[in-house]
């Protein structure tokens, strides 16, 4: 019997590496789905591309989207990204790297992708532990695009309703790396950091920088990725 | 004191036209929103930048979406768009001219658009009652975008939720018609039709023809539109 198929949402970080891996493990066969939705940079979108070969996805999908052109964020305009010290600096709003609609955006670009290919499992790896605050990363939200997803398309009409499955929505960010480095993730592959130098450093002291380093801190490891000031 | 400003889905058909009438007439400042998504044709995007400027719409804005590369659907591939004698020979069946999840991105895109413009009113010209089938134009849908909005972005956090209206719901095409006049629409600038001729008259049989014809029938009206067979 062949293994039934996933679609997987893979932006290039530690955390969707984390996801593929995991549902490649509980047996699925992964079509991973990037967005180059006009990010400031395109070193997740090639990071993606590495780690969907090296974690044996069975396809990698690029779609590209407007969004520098709708919504406004500083993860896709020229805002600067805010920086600090340590996970503790940073604020408990909302930050300005938040792209409004983005995962809402992205699930439903993955919905149709999933329901043109027969494919009722979809895999996203957000977190609403260590993470940024982002609206769009917490269980509430993830539970009510579950429920559209079912009214959306033929899955009531058919029977076979679609699962949107976050395997490390309650997951510390030293967790996440122990497991993904037990399924045989190289984190050197990924690329988390907002901000990075011409030559590809990250920048150390942006959120994504930030929650990175104390997990891997968290779990007694050294981060293969190179930092600027390193 | 300035008006309330709202963002509306205009395909450039006789419902969101109306719609944007709607829109308008209950004190809206209007954004119109129509997505170059891969169609068939490119009538509808043109014909919904003559209706938004003869509705008065503030501004009207196209986003291209690569969804002819993405979805399975007789309205972006090269399916034929199937031809009926009559409304009810509709079958019950959702159609083939059902784009997976198209719904779902539109409205998607368009709540990072108004998140991003402090915008909170959504309007979308579906219909549950004269229409094909779609999963995505039922009541059930609409109300959990809806919720899937406010959990999905800052407006939970800063009390301004979103509000999704849907005023064509449950409306007969015949009501919407006439609804549409009363308020002003010139449904000879609407398009309608799944496949017209290369010279733009409509084929006067795919579904949305036959629920157009029907409607101006029930409403005792002509249909200014041209059709293949005048």
């Amino acid at each position: 019997m062949s293994r039934p198929r996933a679609l997987v949402l893979l932006s290039g970080g530690l955390d969707s590496a984390t996801c593929l891996a995991i549902a490649h493990h509980e047996g699925f066969d992964c079509l991973a789905l990037t967005f180059a939705y006009g990010q400031r940079h395109g070193r997740e979108v090639a990071a993606a591309g590495r780690v969907a070969a090296a974690l044996g996805a069975a396809a990698h999908q690029v779609v590209t989207l407007p969004l520098g052109e709708t919504v406004r964020s500083a993860l896709t305009g020229d805002q600067a990204v805010p920086k600090a010290d340590s996970v503790e600096e940073i604020g408990a709003e909302i930050p300005v790297t938040y792209v409004p609609a983005r995962n809402t955006i992205f699930l439903a670009h993955a919905l149709g992708i999933a329901e043109s290919t027969s494919i009722r499992d979809l895999f996203i790896g957000v977190n609403a532990v260590d993470y940024s605050g982002y609206p769009d990363c917490r269980p509430a939200f993830i539970a009510a695009f579950e429920h559209l997803a079912n009214l959306a398309t033929r899955a009531a009409a058919e029977g076979r309703p679609f699962h949107l499955h976050a395997p490390l929505l309650e997951l510390s960010k030293g967790e996440i790396i122990r497991r993904g480095l037990a399924l045989g993730v190289d984190y050197a592959l990924t690329h988390s950091c907002y901000d990075p130098t011409p030559d590809g450093r990250a920048c150390g002291h942006c959120d994504s920088c930030l929650l990175r380093r104390r997990g891997f801190a968290e779990a007694g490891l050294v981060d293969p990725v190179a930092y600027v000031e390193e």
